[in-house]
């Protein structure tokens, strides 16, 4: 029984007892003509039926009239037919007892994607209790049970691949049989008017035979949905390797805060990622470099690594370009330069990155001996070998078998050692290189993949992810959102905000800066962005200036009111912002960055999902690369990053409560060696 | 005539009109055999003379015992003998008239590596009017003139290469010969004991057959002089292509300021390719890739590019690789989509990116239609094709022949619209990539690849490089350098400062306030980190206060003297800070960045080669990340960013005309709305 987490039943989609192909062909351009070629080569283990409206034969077998007319039920059926005649396909389908039908555009783009056609159709399928994959989508595969319904000479493998593009998923499946991958299923998606990402994904995490999950998604529909899919196929110790499309920030929405400028649509999937431990991909080849380097070897440890080459240069180069990507080349100890000069030839630099310096060329065998040092060192998490290594075979028929069978020794060096060995080699694609391969080895063409692939191997191997944080309730929504508003809003929630008092008189200003204490801040409220209007006042040093400020701000710019504030001790703390947004696909999405007039400057910000709970908006807060200014910069008090913490954790809260809210700040936020305080809030509504 | 910058002829070493092998061997395992035979290759045009002690017949060839022996003096004589022969066998050839000595190292590493034996042999061999590359070197190519004595099969194309390593050259071999590229001529340098990098690089600047230079090195010596040869090469119209080996930031070096820190060796060559005009590479894969770009196409006249693909997938990752990279994907006029319809069927996506939308498998000429019509707009600089072009050939002979013929046509658009076109494609190595390439049109496997290609051709269509500066005389050094007397060397030379004064005594100290008016600041001179020894007390209000903190910091730190100076009105300016470095191989590096705690903290630094003049020093302020907020963030008046440009001028020079400074900076300079005022100052010598 293969049931998903919403509890229904796939198997009819990728093992069913009996398949019908509506718009079965004999012209070999048409898509029903593969469709059918595909369901044919499992004749032996499911009935076959054909259909299409002309009758007569197809492939040599007599071809049905309609659904109507076949002597059984068919479990799946997969119509290719023009949009224009989905909606009665399906119908028919159902009719004739279909319990998941694929529905493939044929050729046409769909111009109906995603409105009423395809929510009519979702309902009447699962009225049904069948399911739906597409419409417009390019079919289905599955290895285990031959189900060959998709484009493409796909290779078998062990990786499971759910995708929105049929190309890129040719690309995918070209570049995985160049690596000795390929797929135990393919599920393509199309419009997922029923069927969506999350869902395959769940399916997928229960399917003996995926070791690793593939996706590329355009539209991810219940974006929260599918990263607890993504969450849950993790715990059952499958990777999640994700490429989407990110629109372009800002563009396509109104943005009316800091936040919301910030909290892009990109950010909005990376903390989706980090929640669900989902490794996020940029293209193809990323992708299956990542997914070799994952099914060859294993997630690293901590980022240690050495680097091992025949030469200063390939050495250098890699060494560099690990330490851009974030990977550490530790000194060796003394002990372990001992190990390697009693295996190198006296020429060879036994510090990391090892240059055997013409060592491999005299005693190929040195590779073995070299790496072995290294990996069982234990002052490294993986090893990387660059350069040469895969060509010496080039210099003869004795050096090609000396070089497999070091290539062999190197994987049993690696798996004896629990550490990842990965490969460039100049080499890659030679006799050699399958050798490596076949000792469970992920080799790579270019030294950028071999790195990157480690880079990914590192990050998957950090801290369990978060997970994905459940919404509260919704509380009751907020209509009025002016600054006093917000202020009490967040202040309730436990945001800390510096003294303040809501004035509508001179004399009334005049009595709170008494109470507060000189000098005071002034705030016009009612315009948005109030210290671009220059309605704000700092430094207001006694009663005859606050007079003079209140008649120059009410003379510029007619405020309703004004807020009398404390002065901040502004040069002892660190100004932060924290926010959140509301996300069309992901929900509350929370932020925190370098306040002030820095936030927007440096594009520093952090992301997550919210509501945090204080420990991770703290992790959030040390993530950025402003981290040293709160840990205490050139003789200054550390800030007190604990309360920033709460404040944030206290913000998200109130973002994820309320629905009805676009985005929330405070900016800034400032952090102090004792305590956090708001200078500032604004919400913005839906 | 070949002359090189420094008017030395290397005709002997390019041309020879003979040459001597000496070490020449019949064994295939030794250099000596393959250096022999290389040499033979070209014996219809020279006479090649082989050289073995034992006497003999090598290779068919009566073998000379030693180059006494020789019936003419060799233009050029080989030498593949161990290290401890090489000062005999360079003394030999050079008693047998030789002008130029390649000295390879046979197998071994050389451990005199840049010694007072390299110096030595340097002096010798310059003395005798001749010229060395090497000792330790793997040999040099030349195409045209068929010279043949360096390692393995390098195809023959017009990139000129010299590398410090052989493996790495032969890695860019394997990867030109697959993009259909090859070499003009390849040097080895070795120790560059005589030829050094830079020599070579003006050589290559005036070599016919060489189209663009690539060059790996990993010690640069004469930086200055490396950087100046570049410069002069793409003078010439000639591209240099720079991969170099980065030590690690400051881990070799010590470091007391933060422009030590932050202006590394890394920073260095990067301020040296700018200067120069050099592309920087990371890769042996990216330098090709970036070759491909620069010989089949061209540098871009900006950054705007279309991205065109058959399908939302490959076009949605292309856009957004393409934006990460740093290029624009601008909307399309009206009429341009206007055009694009009237060529693509109905459900094409006619914005950027271009989705074909399954039109190019309807009708592959499509693409064409659609990249006239983007590359003719005059709304992008580029067009990028991406995903499944090149895979249709694969449908048939038929679909193979239209492939073809479009692929030509594709070149032809391009060049008539003068604006490049750059393909990724699935299928880059297939008969269809051959087709592209042949139309003139650079091909590449991934799209990161394209991506970073069309990247690194807008990169090097952007304003030409500024010129390597020339430095200034030496001025008489400074040997004193304390806070004041820093502060009086940069005042002199024009930067501006707080104004100041230093006492010893707190009655002086009261005196000097009184003048300054309080707020003072006062600071204890004498500590290098004064603010990090609390040595810096800020907002002195009155007397009372002056003399508590005046007995405060005699207490703690007995300073040898006060500074009282003006509080200056952070709160209204940007804290920049600018200083100079001396680095061992590209001198003085003046560096800029946000100042006072950001500075090392957000490592938002920009470098150039000092001295900068003041238009060069306001680029480079302009260039920082943070430079929003010196052109005004939220409303406040933008800094003068002309007035902290002349600073940062002056202090270039001061920086250029003094040796013996290792490091100066001002830190936090504050650029105001109306001027720049230098708060601190600080010089460490050498």
């Amino acid at each position: 029984m293969t049931a998903t987490a919403t509890g229904r039943d796939l198997r009819a989609l990728f093992a069913p007892e009996s398949v019908a192909v509506v718009g079965a062909s004999d012209d070999p351009v048409k898509w029903g003509n593969w469709l059918a070629r595909g369901a044919l080569r499992a004749e032996h283990r499911r009935a076959v039926h054909l259909v299409n409206r002309r009758g007569g034969e197809v492939l040599g077998r007599p071809a049905h009239r309609s659904l109507a007319d076949l002597p059984q039920s068919p479990e799946l059926v997969v119509l290719a037919v023009p949009p224009a005649a989905i909606d009665a396909a399906v119908d028919d389908a159902l009719a004739a007892g279909a319990r998941a039908i694929v529905a493939i555009t044929a050729g046409a783009a769909d111009g109906d994607a995603g409105g009423p056609r395809d929510a009519a159709l979702a309902a009447r399928v699962r009225a049904a209790g069948a399911v739906l994959l597409g419409p417009n989508c390019l079919g289905v595969f599955d290895a285990g049970s031959e189900l060959e319904l998709a484009a493409g000479d796909l290779p078998r493998g062990s990786i499971g691949l759910v995708s929105q593009s049929g190309n890129l998923a040719l690309e995918l499946g070209l570049l995985a049989a160049e690596a000795g991958l390929g797929f135990s299923r393919f599920v393509s998606l199309g419009n997922q008017a029923d069927l969506e990402a999350g869902e395959i994904v769940s399916e997928l995490a229960t399917h003996p035979a995926t070791e690793l999950i593939a996706v590329y998604v355009e539209d991810f529909r219940d974006g929260r949905a599918f990263a607890a899919a993504a969450r849950a196929a993790r715990e059952a110790g499958k990777r999640v390797l994700l490429m989407a499309i990110e629109h372009t920030a800002a563009t396509a929405r109104a943005v009316r805060s800091h936040t919301g400028a910030l909290a892009s649509d990109a950010a909005a999937i990376d903390a989706a990622c980090r929640a669900a431990g989902i490794e996020r991909v940029r293209t193809p080849q990323e992708l299956i470099d990542l997914a070799d380097g994952l099914l060859r070897a294993r997630p690293l440890a901590g980022r240690r690594i050495a680097v091992l080459a025949d030469g200063g240069g390939h050495g250098g180069i890699a060494a560099g370009l690990a330490q851009a990507a974030g990977l550490e080349l530790p000194a060796l100890s003394p002990a372990t330069v001992g190990a390697l000069r009693t295996r190198l030839p006296a020429s060879a630099a036994a510090s990391n990155p090892v240059d055997l310096a013409g060592g491999g060329e005299q005693d190929i065998r040195t590779f073995d001996h070299a790496a072995h040092a290294l990996l069982e060192s234990g002052e490294v998490d993986a090893l990387l070998l660059s350069g040469y290594f895969g060509g010496y075979g080039e210099y003869g028929e004795a050096m090609a078998r000396a070089e497999a069978s070091v290539s062999e020794a190197l994987g049993a060096t690696a798996r004896a050692a629990g550490r990842p060995l990965v490969v460039h080699s100049m080499f890659a694609h030679t006799a050699a290189g399958a050798a490596l391969r076949g000792a469970g080895i992920p080799v790579y063409r270019s030294v950028e993949r071999a790195v990157a692939a480690l880079a990914g191997l590192a990050a998957a191997g950090e801290a369990a992810p978060d997970g994905v944080p459940l919404l509260p309730p919704a509380a009751p929504p907020v209509t009025a959102v002016g600054y006093a508003e917000a202020r009490a809003l967040l202040a309730e929630a436990g945001v800390p905000f510096v003294e303040a008092a809501t004035v509508t008189s001179a004399e009334d200003a005049v009595a709170v800066a008494a109470r507060l204490g000189y000098p005071v801040v002034v705030k016009a409220l009612g315009a948005l962005h109030k210290s671009d209007a220059g309605g704000v006042m700092l430094g207001v040093r006694d009663e005859a200036a606050l007079r003079a400020v209140v008649a120059d701000l009410r003379a510029r710019l007619a405020p309703p009111a004004l807020s009398i504030e404390r002065t901040a001790p502004v040069a002892d703390g660190v100004e932060l912002l924290i926010g959140a947004r509301r996300d069309a696909r992901f929900g509350p999405i929370a932020l925190a960055g370098l306040g002030g007039v820095y936030a927007e400057a440096l594009r520093d910000v952090a992301v997550g999902l919210a509501p945090l709970d204080v420990a991770r908006a703290e992790r959030l807060l040390r993530s950025l690369r402003a981290a040293p200014l709160l840990h205490g910069a050139r003789g200054r008090p550390p800030a007190d990053v604990a309360a920033a913490a709460r404040a944030l954790a206290a913000l998200s809260e109130v973002a994820a409560a309320h629905p009805e809210i676009a985005e929330i700040e405070v900016n800034p936020l400032l952090a102090l060696p004792d305590g956090a305080v708001g200078l500032d809030a604004r919400i913005v509504l839906a």
